[in-house]
């Protein structure tokens, strides 16, 4: 681990001096803090993973998208001289990195959508300023808020406008009860699915993404890395339990939105103790009912709900974290 | 009244000194919180007419729920370990009372279901926290919203779990334009429709409950129990007025939240006085609008508005308040 | 201009000594603060173009709806003895005014319709003391909120009560894609949807109406009538850009909240500079995307955005502002 100590330091000097390779150490940073992480090997990791899990879905405008709306981002926060120990944090880059992913993922591929990628990236940064003066008064954080945002506005367009028009989206309906289909249900590899789960937090579904992602988070931090991974398995169990859509557990659709609430109340913004846990368990459970809830809201405008059951859940459970939690990090 | 006073204050004082004795207390003082009495006495009567009218409805289990959940709720205050004085009001309880009321009533009476009663009761506490803070600045209650945003995730869920399959449940379609229907309209008996609405406070409806909500008023606060009574009647007059749907006018449905409007900006956070009834009619008459609004924004959805209406009006009345009225309490 | 700025003067020193004049003076500024103008010779135009326009519109009803909102909200904030300064410059006004233009437009003309928005009106200044407050923190403006809220509730609440019944409502329908119309698209004039752009603010679609506006706005400032006629042009472009509906284009429904945007970005709360141009022409487009998202989201409701697109992108940008524009006016 000293090799990589005296490494990264050797890097973050070099950062320092030569503003080329700030660029791409924040950059990178932006990357891995779409799951609150602070460190360029994270970010780089997720890169790769993004990249493969793209290439591997034939989608490889999805990846070059997602390091378009990082690198637009990460420039419009430079550009806007905004607070330096945010920006160097890359804390406005992970929401332009997600918009990336998110567009191409829904959207036709056209020059429209670049341009989107691009207004989309640079709004967001102005949507984090936003939610971050917006919510200091309760010492939480945007979380992921400004990408649902800004690529929920995008996509809804996408309706009124034939320039940046849908292909993936959902068809607009009416909820219908959950009707359990009949027949064999297909089988189901519970490390596959939990792996999956994690990917999806990037709209990706693939288990070799999906450990690229932990081993990133490994890199930075065991916790981090151990709470995704119970996170994706918890909410893969509470589904089931619950009787939801066999596919979409399998997929991953109930664990992406878990994993970052485990990460976040379990890692990032306490230290793991036994009241952490049973926090962060119970914040999970939570999690997976505001998906099955938001996947019901949205069906009349044929949206999805991206990171949102994890961004409501989170700030339910932040806000009082400091009242609750005595050695908590806001 | 001596005696009254002689005998409160035995019990208070045998719920200081025995903890089990305490928790009882606290217990009926969540379920009379309700409708913002501090009272064991109150939620005595509570109790009493939540149970009747459960088995006058052949539901007992909403009346069980209604237990479970405040009992849930009060214990989850107490192994958290939150501020003395508002847990010792019931202000933790009477969230989870009502989570406790609204699920079985909409949901398939399965194991599931308690379970869902017990994890929405824990979870009502912590969006009471949540919200708690969230308001501070604005010196405003958090009113039943945490009821209403618990229950609400966990009936929209309903339609993407088998596991708590609404039973209940409106079907959710596009809105149309009320029609007035043709025929004779059935006999109304006003003073029983007065009472009804506030016995829908509880999803009930029952004029001998109503009855028994006021009385369970009055033994805490006259004038609450006389804003109840005038907000439930002026709530009937204004939907009658503007054409509303019979039955629903008629089973208490245009009422509820009216209820809930007056009792709070009557005398809840203010003394009555000219200024304050005049204050409370537009409030109360706001709130019938509001609700006519949300029963067309839910139809989609499929859910009820529950006592939104009623919070949504008195935040917007109450935000104000302590500029427009200078007696208030706050 | 030394003869106006002394007329001026003259009627100021007369509605400050007479009751009656000052009454009609800050209706007046009530109606010109719909733009941001806190003059009354403004409000004079607009009101001037208001009753034209209705009249060409056939809608009579619209401008004494106009008239009765702006006289009934003032008149509340007198009774309510509210803070001076701000109901001289005719800030409890502005939204009452927008009621009674919408709910004529949208609502059978009834005597109902009148005491609803007598109702409105005096719940937008209620309204408007709430969101004051709330916003405080954020030195952000009400804007048009407390109109557009109000007048959504009663909007929604039509089609729950016979009373108020909607005659020009959209039909609740699910999105469905936008489809370019085959065959040929019917000549634009770009000067005239310019300027119905800018008169769709009052929900009126003519020219000379927008043209009236601008005079109005250019009495009291260069600068907002040139931003005004900018964000129309540039909202034109950005919708015919995208591909929106060319029947809405012209009409002028993708322009009005982006008028609204460009004055209070370029010129109402930023002294135009370079940065504030930049910056103000982001906001435009952005709202451009978001009143095209807002249309969908409000389709299954049958209601229409009013200036919703304005106020959320406004908000949005107006929160960071203070950071990012140094010589900002909040």
């Amino acid at each position: 681990m000293t090799d990589s100590v005296i490494n990264k330091n050797a890097w973050n000097k070099l950062a320092d001096e030569n503003i080329f390779l700030q660029f791409i150490d924040v950059t990178l940073r932006g990357c891995a803090q779409v799951m609150f992480q602070n460190n360029p090997l994270t970010g780089l990791f997720f890169f790769i993973a993004i990249f493969v899990g793209a290439f591997l879905e034939n989608m490889p405008v999805v990846a070059f998208g997602c390091l378009l709306g990082t690198v637009v981002s990460t420039l419009t926060a430079y550009i806007s001289k905004l607070d330096t120990v945010s920006l160097r944090a890359g804390l406005y880059g992970y929401n332009g990195c997600l918009v990336g992913v998110a567009l191409p993922t829904f959207l036709e591929n056209t020059p429209f959508v670049w341009l989107t990628i691009i207004l989309g990236s640079i709004i967001s940064v102005i949507a984090t300023i936003s939610l971050m003066d917006f919510l200091k008064n309760w010492k939480v954080a945007a979380l992921t808020a400004p990408f649902v945002l800004v690529s929920w506005v995008i996509l809804l367009a996408s309706y009124s406008f034939l320039g940046i028009k849908g292909v993936a989206l959902p068809d607009p309906a009416l909820p219908q009860q959950y009707v359990q289909p009949i027949g064999n249900i297909p089988h189901s590899d519970l490390v596959v699915d939990v792996f999956r789960g994690i990917s999806e937090v990037f709209l990706l579904s693939s288990m070799i993404v999906g450990v690229l992602f932990v081993i990133g988070l490994a890199v930075n931090s065991i916790w981090a890395a151990v709470f995704a991974v119970l996170g994706s398995l918890l909410a893969f169990a509470v589904a089931t339990l619950l009787k939801g859509d066999f596919a979409s557990i399998h997929t991953g659709l109930y664990s992406f939105s878990a994993v970052l609430t485990a990460i976040a109340l379990g890692s990032t913004f306490n230290n793991p103790n036994f009241r952490v846990v049973v926090y962060a368990i119970v914040g999970v459970i939570f999690t997976v009912f505001v998906q099955g809830a938001l996947d019901v809201v949205l069906e009349p405008f044929g949206i999805p709900t991206l990171t949102m059951p994890f961004v409501l859940a989170s700030w339910l459970f932040l806000v009082p974290n400091q009242d609750l939690m005595p050695k908590h990090r806001q």
